[in-house]
């Protein structure tokens, strides 16, 4: 298993590299946003993130290249010690990109030869360096919404050719059925057996833990997400100016940052253009709509009578007989349910530092199911729990219905 | 039923007034902080809701006093028109207080010219005035609470000898008792019955519907609130300055305004104060600890080894035959629990703009169950859910611990 | 002189509880900007200026009432100590306006006994009475501007009809004359004598000393305020839409705060109303225009083709013989010069605490000469120098051109 | 004429890009502050200055590489249309630097063949040509004090080898010597003739003209800038802690960011260290203390019983037969004045659109006079008005006391 997880580690880390193919050396260097690091931190941050948890407790001959860099690219890691404000990532030139590639380099190395060494197999090493890459496998999928949150804002709408991962719709968009499901208990969540992270296949976040019943009403779910020209009639139908559809913190967000429409959209000479990895393209209505906040999410969802499913819901309905028929559930985007970011019945959070991954971020935030677009192959799962905070718009977030059904 | 209505009527309006026995008129009139309203604005606020919903639409005769009345007392209904700001509610000198209480006194006649007419006595102004009564009741809690956030805030701290609710602890804390309860299935939630609101003493809101059926682990509750003392040896042993304890958007809150101890208290040679509406006093370490935010609570909590209740819990614990042991459950403080509002599965707000009472703000927020010493009689019932942000402190919150009970 | 000195001081005093007649007593709390004070404050900060800088030092048997009077009314004299922060001075109901007027009494009877006692009547404790005088007069005016402030954002627009001191202009405008001065080598400033502030009327402040030359290019001054009519014929023109006739600043602050008319005027069904003290009435074309930011006169005047005068030119044209010719030169509208507020040649601050009267204001702001409608008898001279910032607008002030005159 | 203008268009524009010789990619995309902007934004607004009042107006034949242009390399000027914000000039990766380069090449070909054009060496292009150069050399001046911004605030504190400009004292520091002037009537300002501009040499900006009059009081002035050393032993007797040596606003600020030092100096294991381009060096007591604001040159000033001078002081000085005694008045450090920035008697701003150059400015901040050793080399003159916020710190300023004589 060694020599797989040696493979795997390969993999995954050369694929964050790929990622950054077209990128220019400037592309690599600018925060936009508070919220979207540069991308030359986040190539930093997850060689860190073995560093500090794998090679520097278990590889005595281990140094670090600076000691500054253990406070520059520690994310939220209080156990670790300081970090340097999240919102001020973009103002630091150095360590240049090809410094943070040899710092790549550098752990890549170390990693390599702990993994091969026969007496370093333990099984933390092993359970932690499994973490490690689903962590950069998470800054994989952030990489790219963080490239396109940087080039999305800038008024030239660079395109990066390299990056084809937003598709179009292949077909009409056909009327939505929705599904039936009676309810009662289901059981959701992930695995006790892959809390212990054996390897990297099974792996499940400490949050996605215990497995556990859930009581359901019984509740119908869309079999497709919902489309541009869905989202486009909303807005026809005065969707952000109507203030009964939204939820009060909601509206305020409408009002303060004049929403008008979703993220990447563009009101020009007659027509919705939308940002897109390949440039400002003409809005296609047949494709799901995407970059939606969950206050935008829910103001939709209520405006076509509807409502947005809860988490178990989501998992439950997938784990049944007629998950075949809900289409889109992973690879293309992220899906808002209704359920705040909270811990499941039982949860213990991992030990050590790493217990801050998931667990200190359970307030605020709400959950979304799937996976998308920029989600690594591999990294997608039933039980997998992503969130974010309503307002956020930059990750691929779209919706899917859910109603209830009257008895 | 019109007359018991009529009753009722009158004795909630008193109420209101005689909370506000010991107020100079300064006192009415400051907001210390944007969440804490002046006095006047409530008892305006509330005439206002009367007026609107019920007068108006129902009673031809009647005119508002001025235009403006509806502008400045509309607390945040988007359907019925603007609002004048909130955090800019202390700016207003005028009306005066004894212009509000002419207000009142015209809303009363009217609505009691209304109550005993014998043709308007339909259906829905009967609701109507019976959710007007208890949200009338909502707002003599927030009297109290914001009047101690205003007093509180003064280096002179006024005492309010008028308010003697906030009583100490009768005997010494003996240790926290853990019940245990084997959870299942369990039925949460109002009655249906009671959300056609037809009488004052059945009446609950939209948010506490349908009564539904939630699965519960097993878990334990406590037997009483925590108590001051035990709140100080958290303290002692470094609280608020172990990151790990907390939320992370709870230690940022930490951070930024300098938490040390909970909202009243202050350290005078040598010793806890707290502020109270009697003034300054020593600290009673019997007493249950108060004006906790969430987070405070949360990582209290989390510091003993334990955690908050869910919603479910607390009151399916409370629907059992051991609610007899559970102490403190009404009338002391508020329990924070660790369940973010949302709605129950197959909630429906209110027909009408009172629909904006409760639905909207299903975001952020966490609810609280029981009731404090600042609830008016017969306000509280085993199915209230009362919210707040998660960093809010200046309402009766306090905490009542849960624990897992492992398998 | 004692006698004289308190007779002054009781006149003075009493004048400024006369400006509160028609005040309710919730008007007295309200702090409707930061800048603009509750007018109990400003009774108690007056109170508290001969408290702290006379009665303390010099009347051993006086008692301040609280301790916390102390820091409460402290304005921002650090020698002193700390002070309550000015933004919050709204958030204090108590003390009552009663018990501020019992303060007042109590500070009253004590420097009366003070003037009266045959000892104490040394030049210092003379100096300071003259001071804490004209002190008491400057917040005369502030009274006067912040009620007006707390009324005129009311929606109610509330008037105050003991307060009738703006004027409507007595006659149709006649065409602006400028008044040429051949400049040279002029005198400005307080006599030296008056610098030790022996007697109420020849008392100058700090600030206004040395008296010095000041060599001005050939100027002339207009012989009367610009008007209402002018003013609108420059917002007809575009005045607010057009960055070119503002500093960077200024059009900064148009845009963010979205000026587009002066702070009291409202458009209302086709016409410009004007927030008197009497009331909401239509404007008054004739009467000069009022409640201008500096950066509203400057652009206004580039608009005109001319430029606000320099506080030399000001003071040394009605110095001149052609002074009879330039019409309310005091009483009306305090007049924005062009000259930032700094310190003259050798200006010495005063010894002590109260050194931190006018010295450290000196920077950011902008002289404004003459006086106000607000400005109490007996407190306006030549040589005053009042300064703003640039972008307030609650202060009665107008605009005075002045142009160059081409050689 | 036209050819000498040729070479140092040549020679100007080349030093811009020596002066960023050691950075790399990176480093030209930071902005570390909302003032300090991204040196490839320098080289590419400097660009678009030519081609926006130069190129594109009379150079029929040239084109804009992308309309977009425009707007991003706008810096403020309001008649030319709207810019891409200030403070979001570091969110900008493209255009890359190797694109910014090559639009530089564009423009200088342009200019190039424009000014060796015959027909087009009229009067106005010549005379904005050497108005564009000398906005250049602003900007290299800028460059130089954003880079230091940007490397200093830097956890790794790089080094700028390349950059070779900050100079030690030669020698230890001699006791100040203040020397005598009487004042009286002197001038100041630059010469009308060089208002027009006509060469590079003899240009001067609009700001410094007319020359005119100014009766000063008299003074004495510093031969030599304040040291390292004598900041040191204000800190030491307490300087940031005194309230009563600071401006009201200047005391806000040292609270408000907790100010105990100027800007690049680091406490670190028992002595001050002052980062500098060529990185973190023991702080040079006998050096001249720099990237002070205007708020600490005051308040120095202030405890060492002196003051700032005057602009007109200071230039006057310099123009006296005593001008040889003052050292360092050109090529080490600014001089910050006590005169707020504003306009000269009778100033009049240039026509068109670079009127909006100097004059728009003209409210809140003060005058520094001299140069550093970061302005290039032809740039200062006596006459040469810098102006910065009173809080700005990350240019070269430093102190040179000056006193009033007692008659």
């Amino acid at each position: 298993m060694g020599e797989q997880l040696h493979s795997v580690y390969r993999e995954v880390r050369a694929h964050s590299l790929s990622l950054c193919d077209g990128l220019s050396t400037e592309d690599y260097c600018i925060q936009p946003a508070p919220e979207a690091s540069p991308p030359k931190w986040h190539l930093a941050h997850t060689s860190w993130f073995f560093e500090t948890f794998i090679l520097l407790p278990f590889l005595p001959s281990y140094r670090r290249p600076l000691e500054a860099y253990g406070y520059l690219f520690n994310s939220y890691y209080e156990g670790i010690g300081k970090q340097w404000p999240r919102a001020d990532r973009g103002k630091l030139s150095r360590p240049t990109v090809a410094e943070i590639l040899e710092y790549r380099e550098q752990v890549d190395a170390a990693m390599l030869e702990l993994l091969e060494s026969p007496d370093a197999r333990g099984d933390e090493i092993v359970q932690l360096t499994v973490l490690g890459l689903h962590h950069e496998q998470q800054h994989q999928e952030l990489l790219v919404t963080d490239i396109k949150r940087n080039l999305g804002v800038n008024p030239l709408s660079p395109a990066l050719e390299s990056c084809a991962i937003e598709q179009d719709a292949e077909a009409p968009t056909d009327a939505i059925e929705f599904l039936e499901f009676d309810g009662g208990l289901v059981t959701i969540g992930a695995d006790e057996s892959s809390v212990s992270r054996p390897t990297f296949q099974e792996f499940s976040f400490d949050n996605e833990s215990p497995r556990h019943q859930v009581y359901l009403q019984p509740y119908e779910i869309a079999n497709r997400l919902c489309s541009n020209g869905e989202y486009l009639a909303f807005m026809n139908d005065g969707g952000y100016e109507r203030p009964e559809l939204w939820l009060a913190e909601a509206w305020d967000r409408v009002v303060q940052e004049q929403w008008n429409a979703p993220l990447y959209w563009t009101w020009a000479e007659g027509e919705w253009l939308e940002y897109r990895l390949l440039g400002q393209r003409p809005l296609c209505k047949e494709s799901p709509v995407a970059h939606l906040s969950y206050f935008e999410a829910d103001a939709f969802a209520r405006w076509q009578g509807a409502r947005l499913p809860t988490e178990a819901e989501w998992e439950s309905s997938l784990r049944s007989a007629k998950s075949q028929e809900i289409r889109d559930a992973f690879g293309r985007l992220w899906q808002w349910t209704c359920s705040a970011y909270g811990c499941y019945p039982g949860f213990q959070p991992w030990a050590g530092a790493v217990g801050e991954y998931n667990g200190k971020f359970m307030s605020g935030q709400m959950v979304l199911r799937g996976s998308s677009c920029a989600t690594p192959k591999g990294h997608a799962r039933l039980s997998y729990r992503n969130f974010f905070y309503p307002w956020d718009r930059w990750q691929y977030s779209g919706v899917r219905l859910a109603r209830n059904i009257e008895e």
